[in-house]
Order: structure tokens, then C-alpha cells, then sequence
């Protein structure tokens, strides 16, 4: 491989491993590796380094490095580390494989070790996979750089899923569940406490090794942005589906991702984000990573999913209904005609779809063929679900397999799917058949869904590019609400027409000019709480008003604040019948500036109804959002409501979103609360600004 | 038994069964039940009923019934099963279970031709399992009167979960899967077409039962409430937990019911609000059942219900974490002198909870004893939980397992679950251990967290009753809006005060009584749509305005329906700085009326955010359900708002819950749309209120 990724390939596909301090015992950490890459045959050179012995595990010991091998594996003390990591970079090792742990697992001197450490790594340009890993392993070409004891008890299935876990005990747990349900996965590395290699990076490699269809993928936060962002994007462009289940998701979870991985959590709410963007699905537990990974190893995905499910003894047809249609998957009727055929063939059969075939086919099987066949060819389905149970471990099943399987070799291009009970045998062989097997007609239907998923995240075309507003040059420090929306309104993000007037009649002017009612605010640098002396006039609704309101707001300051400088007052134009929303932007320390939208008010302080979207990104993408959350019917006009202006408040979003990168790293925070929805064609516009400067 | 399901032993746990038509082909579906029950034993009478055979199977066969069975199984042709039914009970046999297809899943026929055959069963006393129902098999008493293929695979595992379902591909299906995992089911009744005995009754039945500690439940549709209630209620006081996967949920999934078992089923929603009632879990997919019905089966059901996590690796910690938290499940850290303790025996390890004792068990196994005691002493949690993932199947396991085995064994009344990676034979021998054994840890505390929500259920106490609403009498057709607030007001559920004023002096004077704001309308019964013509008035501050409005609503009257008979002005009080809710009643065709309470506007309308009830219940019960919505924060004060007056909500919401059973069958509606929840203290009104009688 030729990539950005291709410099991880001596660490995760070497030519030849050494393993320093190489044990005799095969039971030790430093003497697995030997053990397992010798019992599977490794093809590279291997080398144990031991200056005590001549011989290890029947190999050839050596004293020091000598043959320069692409990775050496690293299980001495943690206080020797740093020094076996200077000399390896010396001897040119290209990659270090490092179980050593008490670093920044620890305490704080772990940590500044572990960087100090890394530091020297990459001074000679070489990587490091840990430390406090459980390495990686690749059962393709023998490459155990690992002491997992998950082998105790069997090999690798080989296949064409890859995993990359930050955590070795839940990378090796997920990898034991796929072999024991015959679901290939060969490799699996893990990253520990990523001082370098990042989970990120390893996605990528994965997204550019030929070997590899799928990606899996457990993380507990992310720790660097730009590695992982290039390789969603590398396993988009080769379309291959990347599930991932990211733990930390509430704040229980993230204290203890914390005190497990000293990791700086990014806040899930922004990986999910990411994901969102990238079309990575969240699995949310490890069979429905594997079960989703393994049917989307069928490499059928389809941009208009839709599912088909046939059955012999109906039952399941409700329960099937019930989940799909609680995912938004499609599962049209059979076209009439051809229900009207099936229904000749067997008048008491169901055959809109679910299609039950009924009890008949006991007595004439070849009707499991002619219902299924007329499945995929009248009712075209992308998906076809068959429901047999435990009618698969019974007698008859060998006859409608035979059925079943004719179909399916006769009409390839779509994706196969049983739901049975059947012993290890039985599955494995159904699989070989090229049948996606699950016990749970509801884990098979959420699998078979996720395919259009990552379907209409492949043919996604790229979204439109974030508007260009201009440079933007932010205070040294937070600027004042007037000051923030006027350097907004520089990058088009408007606000609500205002003027600061200092006499009456240039208050007339003003509220002529934006129509009225017009809001009245008393304007004096020593009055900050203008409600509390009665400051706001709301609803002021002709020029009389304004002169009235004038005077009153000005005799009001007088009376309670004698001393203070008036500078007149400020008049807004008072927004009716707009939707109230909530934007923002907040610093992740990973990701950089992430956007939020909302529906203002209780949607977001009890609903928590909001979306979030790494900017920058374009009004096609701000719309999207905005359409996500679940208060946008009220946006949309839902049950006679005026519709929003949508447009231009996905066009202030994604201005938004440009306008925080193009400020720069000293933008902490926007919060645009409310940004007021004009009815459609009015406009959308910030009533209250802040800026936060750090 | 002596009870009220009592009378379906003879069904379900018969003395003698006889089958009638019997064959000697243990193939067919009349052969298979004899050829099941003489493999396994059947210690009862067992008489093949065939009038060409002297024998069937090697029993002896019989022209008809002599010796008067408990039950008779049926599978003969739809167009004799009539008559077979007729001359079963003349003979004195007290159940049918009739395997015979062809009546109301079919047409309206069949639906005839079945409700007939139900009287006549009836006439005789005699009970009727099905028809088109797969049967019933109990494997304690080797009792199978099915034709169910699902011991082609195997026996079932003795145990103490039953399974009532309404379908019979689905029954056998969970059966299978429960038997596989070797989870002990050994009684399960399939109720296919419920012509007569419908699954609340055999929920009721196992309720009862001795030999049954957990019910696992599917079922489509309800067909008869009285039988589920008293069920749900036996169950209830008995402690035994019931575990629902409730299919039709979606409006497609409805839809395919229908057509698959002719069932009018019930509003999804009432269903779960019984649920909810009863404390029944309701499951999402077979698996959970599975998990949770075994989990039960250790009869730990905590009322307050706490978890604590054992590690030896770390890494699945958050991931539990984050689901523990999802669910509301309470994982409590352990106490800060504990901690201190396991932290002087192991320095790095992680005492907090979850509990990661660390790789220093392979020093010394003992510390997974002392850890583990620590957490069930010390933490005191109701469960504990080991993530040991594939270490269990590791050379490590046995010593690891003999010390969890110490702590358990010294330790009863806890629960006591592993997620572990380890063939059957490993899972059954924990099981056996007194281990509840889960591959997945995510399931593994869903299961854990259902334990609690049976134990809360079952310490509930009774609610308050209902209060009193004297007697109802509807008129016979739907009442206009003043006669309905009138019948409410008169249950005490109050409206907003109003009066209807015929001159001007009356009105003010009722303004004055109401205080003001105050709303007028003109009041004719000629003018229906008020606000076209300008009929209704807000914000009148004063007795001035209130005589101005008059004026101008009957000028405006006049003008816009010159024809029109005019009674005066209606006067409210306007009703400021209330929440927003709706309340109503509907008439379920099963239930009978369920109340619904939810907040009004956007919030039912986009959000669906609304409760559901059986009628009548106490305030009690209405104040769960108020705070039960996910926008109840609105109403108790969030975020600096007034408390809003729940205490006369709640009371509301009772008394309409009362008055819909006082009204009696004629009422099929009731829509108070808004009821505003004034501020605490100050009450609560129905604004609108439209009651349809029919």
C-alpha cells in the first residue's frame, strides 16, 4: 500500500518480528508471541533476543538486534522502556510493539514518561502500538504480536472483518464472539494508551488493506481528530461499512474511561457527531457490532433498502413488521398480481409480505421456490428474510434449503438472510452457502437495515462547501453583545435590525424604517440589568410610543441611576411569529469547533433536542440538521403552522460553521440564543449574541 | 389448584388425553402427540380414538371416547370439527385442544363456523384450546398435545419459566431457543386462533401454578381483559414475574395481526399501559425475554436495586457503566475505607466500582475472593456482576472461578451473574453453580436492572382509590361544551370560571367576581365559529373594557348575522401563567376507558409525549403518570420556573378517570383540551371539554 496510512504497514503486517527478552516459557508474556507465531507458522523472520540463552522455544536466541526486524515486541519493566526504545530506534526497528504498562495508565510521571518516551521513538522515525497494550495480531499471515489468552481456547476464523479497539480486553472479547459464531475476523489490533499509534490510524490502515471488507471498531474517546477524520474518509471512498461501538457515552461511563485509560475523552456527543457524518454506524453492544460486521461482509449495500420476508408458518411476520418499521426499512407489498398468482397456487397463503407460504409446502416443497423466486423477481426486494426457526433443525428443512438455496444462486446481487435455530454445523454450512444466518429474527432485521444505511452513506454526493465569509479577526478579549453581532453580521450571520439612537427622533427613524412593533432598550455603559429598572419596552407600536418611550426609558435611567453616562437608546425590530432556535459553537479539544442547533427554550433545556456537526460544512448539511431533530415539523409547517425559513437558517448555520474556523483557535464559544425563524422568505436572525474569546 | 384458573387443569395439566383420529404414522399430525407422549413417558391414561384400528403406536385404539378423558386433542378437517366438539361433549370431556385450522384466521365464515363450535363447547362446560393453535406441552408430566417439530432437535430443559403465546411458530420458537441455551421451560401453551381460552387466562394459570416461578408472554393482541387482569393481579401477588414481548406495536405490524391471526388488537399503547400497571417488562426481542425470565428464575427481585462490577482486566467497565446508567440502574462506588483497603493490597488497581482487581490475581488468585467479598460486604450490592469475557474459558478460570464460587456460596441473597465466553458445557456447570451466565455484558445488566423494576413492582403498594364522582348520566347524544363542563363540574373537575351573561351589568359583574383578565364570547346558538365574525375577546383589563367589548361583540354580532338569535356574552376568567396540558378518555373495545394525560400544544402533537391508563385509578396514580412524560420538568418548576399546581392536576385526572367508569358504556370519549395547570395552590381548569356520547 502506497498511503497515508502505509507507514503503519511494518507495524501491522511485518516481515519480521523480534521479541525482546524472549522467554523459554510459553506461559509467560514474553513468551507467548514465540509460542503462537510458531504453532501457526509464521512465514517472516523471527527473532527472539535473549543475551542469557542460545536457544528459545527451539528458535535461535540472538543477544541484540541484529537482522533488522520491521517490529519488536516490548514486555520488559517499565523503567528499562525508554532505553530499549532508544536502542531499537538506533538499530533502524521500524516499529516497537510495547505490552510494558505504568505509564500514563497511572499517574502523571507515566505519562510524562510515555511522552518522553515517544518522543524518542519519533526522533527515529519509528512507531510505537501501546503502551500498556495487548498488541495486534493477523491470523492471515501468522502475526501473533500479542499475549492474549483468548487462543486457549481456538483460533482465528480467517475473513475479511478487521478490528481496532482501544481496549485489549474488549478487542479480544469481541474477536472470541466472532470466531465462536464462525464469523471470520483475522485481524485485531489494539492500541492501549495510543502515546502514538492511534485507533484512528489503525482504521485507516484497515481501510487500505485489500484484505480487509469491514471495519470494527471499539473506542472509548477519541485523542486525535485528524488521523481518524482521513480514515473515515479512506473507508468511505472504498466503500467499506466501519461499525463502532464508543463507550463513555454517559458521565459515569466517561469518570471511568477516564481512571481506565487517562484518556481525554472527547465529549461523545461530538464523536457521535463524526460518525454521523462519516456514515459510521454506533452499534450499541457487541453482538450487534458483529452481527451487523458480518452481514455487511455480503458487500451488498444498497442505496433503496428494502426487505422481503418469507416465512412457512407465519408468526414471526408481526414481530419482523413491528422492528422494521421502527427503523424507518421499507418492506413494500408484493405487487397485486403477483399476490394474485401465489394466492391461486395456495389460496390461503398471506401473500403481500410478509409472505407465508403456509403448512403447504409440506406437501409440496417446491413451493418454498416459487414464493421466494416471485420475492426477489415481482417483489424485487434488496432483502430477503427468511423466517424458519427451529423448523431448520427439523426434518423437513433439508428439502427447503435445497429450495431456498436455488433461488438465491439464481438471483445474485441481493442480500440472503435466515433467521433459524440450528446447531454450529448447520449454520456454518448455511454461510457457506452465502446465507447471512441469525438466531433473532429482530438482531436480523437491524443487520439487514444497517446495509441501506451504509448504502446511502456510500452514495452520498459530497455536500456543498462551506461559504466564504471573508477574514475574520476576533477581540483580544470577549467583545460586548453589539460588538459580537456586528462582527457576525460581517460574515452575514444577521441579526435583528437595531439602531443606537441618542435623540428622539432618530428613534422614529429608526423604528419607521424596520417596521413596527419595535423593542426600546435604555443605552448606557453603567446600566447592565435594563429589566430590573424597567430599561426594555416591548410592543411599541407607532412613532407616538417611541417618543413616549423615549422619555419614559430615559426619566426611568435618571431616577435610578443618577450618575449613569446615557447614551441614548437602542431600538430593535420586534420579531413576531418566529420560531425560536438555540446555534453554537463549542471547542472540542479534538475536533475543533463543533456547531449545535436547536429548537430554542424547553427543546433544549429538557428535550436536549439538538444536533451537533463538525464545521465547517455547507447549507445543504446545516438543512440536514436542521430537519434531524425531532421539534423540526415544527419548522416545517406541521399541522397548519406557518412554514420556517428554513433556508435561510440553514444558510446563518453553516455561516456559522465557516465563521468559527476562520477565527481561529482563540474562539471558545458562540451561542446564538434565540435565533428567530421568520415565516418562510423573512429571514432568520440572531436576537442575542455572545462570543467568548480565550 | 382452587382458584380461578383452576378450571383449565384439565387442559393444561390433564389426568388422561385421548386423540382423536389418532394414526399410526408418528409422522403425521395425529400421530406425532402419541408417538411424543409414549417416548417420554405420559403417566396418565392415553387412548388413541380410531374406529378402523385396533391398535395405534403399540396402545390399544379405541372406535370411541369410553373411559371420559380430561382432555381430547382435535386435528380432524374444519368441516367435522363441529361435530366432534358436539359429541366430545356429550360424553363429558372437559377440554378440546384443537389443532384444526380453517376458522377465523381465515374469513368471516370461519368466523361464524368458530364462534358456533364455542357455543356449543360451552353448552357442555367444555374448554376449547385454539382452534389453528399449536397446542400445549408440558415436559414435567410429558404431557405434548402438539405437533410442534421442535423436538426433532431435542427434549425440553426442566426448569421453572412457563410460556403462554398467542402464536405458535413463535411459542415453539422461544421454547427452542430457551431449551438450546439451556434455560428450563417446561411448560408452554400456544392459544392460536383463542376461540376460547385466550392467554391472560393460562398467564393466570401459571400464576398459579407450583412448579412455575417466571411467566414469559407473547402475544399480538388481547382479545379479553377481565381474564389478563386478574392474571396480571394473581401473578402480582403471587411474585412471580412477567416477562411480554408484545408484537403489533407498529402500524404495520397491525396491520399483518390482522390478516395473521384475526385479532382485533388492542391500541398498542393500552396494552403497555397495562403493562406498566402490572410491573410486566416488556421485552424488546426474544433473547431479552429469555435473559430476563432465567435472571428471574433466582427469585432475587431488590427493591432498591444496586450493581457492582468485578474485573480482572479492565475495559468493559465503561461500557457497563454506560449501560447501567442508561437504564437508571444505580452502581453505588464502593465505600471510601474499602477502597483505601484493596487499594494497600493491590496499588494500582481500580477499587471504585467496577472493580478492576487487575492482572495481579495471576499472582495470587485469592485477591478475586477478597475483592469480591469486599464489594459484597462492604458495597452491599443487591447484584454483582464479572466481566471475565474469554478468561473463562483461559488455563487461568478454574482457580478464578473456585474463588467466586467462596464469596457466593458465603454470601446468599444476592445475585450473583458472570459475562463470560465459554462453551455449553462451561455455562451449565456456573449455572448449576447458582451462576446467571451471559455472554454480553450489555445484556447481562438489562437483566440485572429488570430484577430491581419486578422487586419495585412487587413492593408497591396499593394505590389510593378512585375517588368518588357520585353518579353519572350522560344525556343520549353528544352534549354541547356548557353542558359538558357542566356534567364534569359536577364530578368536581373544575373549569375555568365562565358565566353566561344576557346584559352588560351581569357581565361586569361577573368579571369582577372572576377577577380580571377575562375573556368574553358571544353567546348564540346560531354563531358556531366565534372568532370568524370577531366574537371573542382577550385581555379585558377592566369594568370599562368589559362594557366597551359588549357593546362591540353584539354590534359585531348583528352585522355579521343579522338573523341570528343572540343570548348575551359569555365571560371567563382568563387563565395567565398556567402550563398547558390536554387530558381524555378513550374507549378501548377491550379495556374499556383508558385516560391519557400529556402537555399540551407541540408536546402531544409533534413529540407524542403522553401517558396512558386503565380506568379509574386515584390521585395517586395520576401523579405518577403527570410525572411520568418526558416534559414533566415543565410542570415541577425546572429551571426557574413556578411550580405548576400538580396535587390538583393529579386530582383532576383521577376524577375523570372515575367519571368515565360512572358514565357507563355510552360514553366513547372525552377530549379537556387544554387543561391549564395553574401555578401551585391556584388550581386547575379545563378550558375546553368536548365528551361524544355514542
Amino acid at each position: 500500500m502506497s498511503s497515508r496510512f502505509a507507514g503503519l504497514t511494518p507495524l501491522l503486517a511485518p516481515r519480521s518480528v523480534a521479541v525482546l527478552g524472549a522467554s523459554s516459557d510459553p506461559t509467560r508474556i514474553s513468551g507467548w508471541p514465540i509460542a503462537y507465531m510458531k504453532s501457526q507458522g509464521f512465514q517472516g523472520g523471527l527473532y527472539p533476543i535473549n543475551p542469557n540463552r542460545s536457544e528459545i522455544q527451539g528458535l535461535k536466541a540472538y543477544a541484540s538486534i541484529a537482522d533488522v526486524p520491521d517490529v519488536a515486541i516490548v514486555a520488559v519493566a517499565s523503567e528499562v522502556a525508554a532505553a530499549a526504545v532508544d536502542d531499537l530506534g538506533k538499530k533502524g526497528v521500524k516499529a516497537i510493539v510495547m505490552f510494558t504498562a505504568g505509564f500514563a495508565e497511572m499517574d502523571d510521571a507515566g505519562a510524562v514518561a510515555q511522552a518522553k518516551m515517544v518522543a524518542t521513538a519519533r526522533s527515529y522515525g519509528m512507531r510505537i502500538l501501546g503502551p500498556n497494550c495487548l498488541g495486534v495480531f493477523d491470523a492471515r499471515r501468522s502475526y501473533y504480536a500479542t499475549f492474549s489468552s483468548s487462543f486457549d481456547s481456538g483460533w482465528p476464523v480467517p475473513g475479511r472483518i478487521g478490528i481496532a479497539s482501544q481496549s485489549g480486553a474488549y478487542g479480544t472479547h469481541l474477536y472470541t464472539l466472532a470466531r465462536n459464531r464462525g464469523i471470520g475476523a483475522s485481524l485485531c489490533v489494539m492500541t492501549g494508551n495510543e502515546g502514538d499509534v492511534t485507533v484512528g490510524e489503525c482504521i485507516g490502515w484497515l481501510a487500505e488493506n485489500p484484505e480487509v471488507d469491514v471495519i470494527a471498531v471499539y473506542a472509548e474517546g477519541i485523542r486525535e481528530a485528524p488521523g481518524l477524520i482521513a480514515a473515515l474518509e479512506a473507508a468511505r471512498a472504498a466503500r467499506k461499512p466501519v461499525v463502532m461501538q464508543k463507550v463513555g457515552r454517559s458521565e459515569l461511563g466517561t469518570k471511568a474511561a477516564k481512571s481506565h485509560t487517562a484518556s481525554i475523552a472527547g465529549d461523545d456527543a461530538v464523536t457521535e457527531a463524526i460518525m454521523n457524518e462519516f456514515g459510521v454506524f454506533r452499534a450499541s453492544n457487541s453482538e450487534q457490532m458483529l452481527d451487523i460486521a458480518h452481514t455487511a461482509t455480503r458487500k451488498i449495500y444498497p442505496v433503496k433498502n428494502t426487505l422481503g420476508v418469507i416465512t412457512v408458518s407465519g408468526g414471526a411476520g408481526v414481530l419482523i413488521s413491528d422492528v422494521a418499521e421502527t427503523l424507518g426499512l421499507s418492506m413494500p407489498e408484493m405487487p397485486v398480481d403477483a399476490q394474485k398468482r401465489l394466492r391461486e397456487l395456495v389460496p390461503f397463503c398471506a401473500p403481500r409480505n410478509p409472505v407465508d407460504a403456509t403448512a403447504q409446502v409440506s406437501n409440496d416443497v417446491t413451493l418454498v421456490k416459487t414464493f421466494t423466486e416471485s420475492m426477489v423477481r415481482d417483489g424485487g426486494y434488496s432483502a430477503v428474510l427468511g423466517f424458519f426457526s427451529m423448523t431448520a433443525s427439523s426434518r423437513r428443512w433439508p428439502a427447503i434449503k435445497e429450495q431456498l438455496n436455488a433461488v438465491k444462486d439464481e438471483n445474485p446481487g441481493r442480500l440472503y438472510a435466515l433467521s433459524v435455530i440450528v446447531p454450529p454445523e448447520g449454520r456454518d454450512e448455511l454461510e457457506a452457502d452465502g446465507w447471512v444466518v441469525h438466531e433473532d429474527p429482530t438482531r436480523a432485521v437491524v443487520a439487514i437495515d444497517a446495509m441501506g444505511r451504509f448504502g446511502e452513506a456510500f452514495a452520498k454526493p459530497v455536500g456543498a462547501a462551506a461559504p466564504n465569509v471573508g477574514a475574520v479577526t476576533l477581540p483580544g478579549v470577549t467583545p460586548t453583545e453589539a460588538e459580537a453581532k456586528r462582527i457576525l453580521g460581517a460574515a452575514g450571520i444577521a441579526s435583528a435590525p437595531e439602531a443606537a439612537c441618542a435623540d428622539v427622533e432618530a428613534a422614529v427613524a429608526a423604528a419607521e424604517r424596520f417596521g413596527y412593533p419595535v423593542v426600546m432598550k435604555i443605552l448606557s455603559p453603567d446600566i447592565l440589568h435594563k429589566s430590573e429598572i424597567g430599561g426594555v419596552l416591548l410592543d411599541v407600536s407607532d412613532a407616538a410610543g417611541v417618543r413616549e418611550g423615549f422619555a419614559l426609558l430615559l426619566s426611568r435611567a435618571r431616577d435610578a441611576a443618577p450618575s449613569a453616562r446615557i447614551e441614548g437608546v437602542l431600538v430593535a425590530k420586534q420579531l413576531k411569529g418566529g420560531v425560536e432556535c438555540i446555534m453554537g459553537i463549542m471547542r472540542d479539544p479534538v475536533f475543533g469547533p463543533i456547531a449545535m442547533f436547536g429548537l430554542g427554550g424547553i427543546f433544549v433545556e429538557i428535550l436536549k433536542d439538538v444536533v451537533f456537526r463538525r464545521c465547517p460544512f455547507g447549507p445543504d448539511v446545516a438543512e440536514e440538521m436542521i430537519r434531524s431533530i425531532k421539534g423540526a415539523p415544527l419548522l416545517l409547517g406541521a399541522r397548519g403552522r406557518k412554514k420556517a425559513d428554513v433556508k435561510a437558517l440553514a444558510e446563518t448555520l453553516s455561516r456559522l460553521s465557516a465563521f468559527a474556523v476562520a477565527a481561529g483557535p482563540t474562539l471558545q464559544s458562540i451561542d446564538l440564543n434565540p435565533v428567530f425563524a421568520m415565516p418562510e422568505g423573512e429571514g432568520a436572525f440572531a436576537v442575542d449574541a455572545v462570543i467568548e474569546v480565550g
